[in-house]
């Protein structure tokens, strides 16, 4: 059942299924090891502040919360109904949901389309959108909104708080996704589970988010086939130069697709097809998971890079050599350092350091010939962005130095020049990177990563140019 | 100074160097600020059971060890000299040590080649050769040994104890790279710094670790440049198939091969006589920091792969997808679970499991569903090795299923197996991930390196296979 085009009604009702001021949630259970149970319990617990009617004709109450028999019998309006019932009931359920006038529904229950039940699950789409209540999944994890604290799934917490919105195809992936967010500092807004994406597909997400969504500055996917390209391809359109969105798509290869086909049930398509038209649709491709947070990571806190004379600044040499390598095989090879900057660089360095692009300040850098650097290289009209490297030494500390790179980082945000830094290090330098991530900075354990970070800041400020011309 | 092939008395005497029963510190230093106090001090804290003696003649005693005036005063062999004075005074020291016979000598000092003073340096060395007495450096951190408890360096701890020998030809990056193994879990049995490599260079620290150091099984190297190019093939063609060799080759990009010409004075050399120099001396090559710890981690705890049948099991789709993706990508693409297998893997999933490979046990798989298909594999004999992937959910105990996944591995490792696995999630997985490592396991977060890894192993076993076949 192809989506027709990107709905007016979707884009403005999934302000209510994403930011709901009520939530009834069918198949709530006072059984703990029930999924309805456990999102009840996840809402209360992550703090949601909206009214939680749980629906459940066996029960008075569960977890102190007045139970209904029927989402009908609510004494309110409800914006939205989080189903998690057995599968062979879930239409009656959404024609109840129907009856009652709700906003939109998130159908948290399996067995549909993924396991060959499609026409049960198009039933059940055709009651909704003949009463205009857009329908996310079925056979999602269900959606979390870190702003608000609502966790509407069965994950068992929110992410860490950020401006990037995860949207997922993989429901087994999310609760690892959200666990990453706190290991690493990946700040996001919202998570949102597709699932079978019997009607609500990628593109009117991706609408909402870019055009209604002030919570969220970046939109990072988990993608593994859509059967509306040409709404994708719009959507993505209408976004660029709003909003970054950067997709990875699994099922690149041959054997992936037949996976994914037999996975969530959709056509992953050639792969070819995708390349060109994410291409075409101004899309930042990701090629692993890692690589989907670091890039959305530095596109969610930085501002896009407008030239393409990068500059590196290191203690290390090594480290240096390896982000030369990396900007060349990313896209963005090194210049040379303009030669006044050179020249004003060297009150930075020992006389051994380098004002070559690698700039080398020397193990010997201590925490204000980073500061100094860094602002000289802000200033420079010849630079469009600041790759920082510093490997842990035994004489250096890592806090110190990261305290003057977020003070500089300060005056590279008036300049709208991207900073993105590499801490090598062990546990000494863990804490440090997770401060500068929490101060707005982009900081990776790799050159080769830190270097892709800036290469997909580089990647999207010339997407603004693009648009610019297209715009012109 | 081109090195004259591979020398037998240096071979005899990495011996002392790197496991020696005395050490000499000259340059040794009351001042906690100087290089040559941290030494002395890195040397006692590490639990180094050897004798120290630290020289300087303007001391009586230096952390409560008796110091000499010149190393001639010791009245006991040295096996290793550990030379920290400035620059200048480097040559004189060394003569000394030629009088003194000692065995070796690391020259933690700069200030030689890699700043033009390549006339010093070579007269230095040719004091050494006369006396064949091999030098390490100059220009290095030092010298690390877990096995022993020896931390001859200024680097600040020993790294976490494992198999893997390091050396490398970056300074800086050491001591970031040993932070890494206590944060990630690689055991490393030495750390080398190798510097400006005026005497000993890579061949001869390969012919030692590989055929006379029951410590390391498995070779990283971290390097940017060579002059001693044929020496280095022959070493890791007579490596090959005892020990396995991995390399991460800085520079290989036009640029990076100027800055690694600035940073030690070495030729770079050109990136496809280097690619070819190692395809034709069976080195596995890795492609950024993370790729050199990824697959030195996987050869020196698991078996080589000894054929291309590898078997995905996941308990998610997406996982699996991406798994799928990345087998494509990293040279082992994925076939059928051989029939009869299939068969016998229902029993460790719902209905709506996939016996497929990847083997979808499905977000309900437990660890004795894990168990039993891992096993069931390991004892297929189309099977040549098996990625473990575990997606966290809100209903299983990650250690739990490290636990079992322990227990199957011990038996793959009766059918010479490879086992690497993968865990997804936040510090719920951590724990469990380290501990895995621990027993033996390489563990990874992301598919896509869990895959790469196992394609190391199937490298090294392809490696193994036609060396055989030379053989024949």
């Amino acid at each position: 059942m192809r989506i027709p085009g990107i709905r007016d009604y979707v884009i403005e009702k999934l302000q209510c299924i994403l930011n709901p001021r009520s939530i009834a949630v069918i198949g709530a259970s006072r059984d703990p090891n029930k999924i309805g149970h456990q999102i009840v319990k996840n809402l209360i617990e992550s703090g949601y502040k909206g009214r939680i009617y749980p629906v459940n004709p066996k029960a008075n109450e569960i977890l102190g919360l007045k139970c209904y028999a029927s989402v009908k019998d609510i004494p309110d309006m409800v914006d939205l109904v989080v189903i998690s019932v057995p599968a062979p009931i879930v239409r009656k359920v959404v024609q109840e949901c129907a009856e009652k006038g709700v906003n939109g529904i998130a159908i948290i229950t399996a067995g549909f389309s993924e396991v060959g039940n499609k026409k049960e699950e198009d039933e059940i789409v055709e009651i909704a959108r003949k009463h205009k209540i857009p329908i996310l999944g079925p056979n999602i994890v269900g959606i979390l909104n870190s702003t608000y604290k609502m966790n509407a799934s069965f994950a068992p917490k929110l992410p860490f708080s950020g401006k990037i919105a995860l949207i997922s195809q993989s429901g087994a992936l999310i609760i690892g996704l959200i666990g990453w967010t706190w290991l690493y500092r990946v700040g996001l807004s919202k998570v949102i589970s597709i699932g079978n994406k019997a009607d609500i597909d990628f593109s009117e997400l991706i609408v909402y988010l870019t055009e209604k969504d002030p919570d969220t500055n970046t939109i990072a996917i988990y993608m593994e086939g859509t059967d509306a390209g040409p709404e994708l391809v719009e959507a993505c359109r209408r976004a660029a130069g709003k909003k970054p969105i950067v997709i990875l798509k699994a099922g690149f290869s041959k054997r992936g697709e037949l996976a994914t086909m037999s996975h969530t049930g959709s056509m992953a398509g050639s792969a070819r097809i995708y390349k060109a038209a994410f291409l075409q649709s101004y899309v930042i491709q990701a090629e692993d998971l890692f690589d989907l947070y670091d890039k959305a990571l530095a596109l969610s806190l930085q501002p896009p890079a407008m030239s393409d004379r990068i500059l590196v600044i290191t203690n290390g040499g090594g480290a240096g050599v390896l982000a030369t390598d990396a900007a060349e095989k990313y896209g963005i090879p090194l210049s040379d350092t303009p030669p006044d900057l050179a020249e004003r660089l060297k009150k930075y360095m020992p006389p051994f350091g380098s004002t070559k692009n690698p700039v080398d300040l020397t193990g010997q850098a201590n925490e204000d010939w980073y500061y100094g650097a860094i602002v000289e290289a802000v200033k420079h009209p010849d630079v469009g962005g600041i790759v920082v490297i510093y490997c842990h030494t035994a004489i250096t500390d890592p806090m110190k130095i990261g305290v003057r790179i977020s003070e500089a980082t300060k005056i590279a945000r008036d300049y709208k020049k991207p900073i993105v830094v590499c801490f090598i290090g062990g546990r000494e330098v863990e804490g440090t990177s997770n401060w500068l991530k929490e101060q707005g900075i982009p900081t990776y354990p790799t050159p080769a990563r830190a270097i892709k970070a800036m290469a997909a800041l580089r990647e999207y400020g010339r997407i603004i140019e693009r648009i610019k011309k297209r715009q012109q």
